[in-house]
């Protein structure tokens, strides 16, 4: 079957999985770099679009997150959307401070296949 | 505590959920427009990685998904990086065809929150 924009629908609602959560990519609006990818529960989306800046949930210390809160490498929301069938969500973000990473990096990806694991990228 | 880039492994695997499945970025490598967000399994990831095609694990059909293999809307990989924590893929690709998206758009992500439900943007 072929599908076409016709059967689009006009408004949709975010499609939160089994632990209500969403996944929610942010991308540096910037450099168009895509930083991370994070968990939202509706808690947290309401607070991000309320705040004007990025918080999520963490699921290892199951809480919300407001992203930087400690490091100072806060996010500034500047953009959303959700995606065709509502199950993820595109932040355009400022990256504030070193960078998006734990690490203290600007983005969490930079390993690259290897020959058997994942290796550290030269640049990470 | 502060986490430092000392402490960052020099080889990682990647982090399948119980479900066994990974979520994979798909960024347009000319534009850098993030397309969509998939899934992969083990089996997906190794025939993406062998043959340089994006290839998916559709959660829907329970099945392997060869990224346009009805529509011809193909993407060639470009690159692929494992994130800081093993539990996501960045895909960097060439977008063939019309669009990564099922109803023919470039990208998938084109709703933005409205007064209530989340809205077509103008460009979708």
């Amino acid at each position: 079957m072929t599908k076409t924009a016709s059967q689009t629908p006009e408004t949709l609602a975010p499609r939160w999985n089994d632990q209500g959560l969403i996944p929610a990519i942010a991308q540096d609006v910037e450099t168009g770099d895509v930083l991370m990818l994070a968990w939202m529960n509706a808690e947290a989306l309401a607070l991000t679009l309320d705040s004007g800046e990025a918080v999520y949930w963490s699921r290892s210390r199951n809480a919300l997150w407001r992203k930087g809160e400690t490091s100072g490498n806060t996010q500034r929301l500047v953009d959303v959307r959700l995606d065709c069938d509502g199950d993820t969500l595109l932040l355009s973000v400022e990256q504030r401070g070193v960078g998006a990473c734990h690490t203290g990096r600007r983005t969490c990806f930079f390993y690259q296949p290897g020959s058997s694991d994942w290796e550290l990228t030269e640049e990470g």
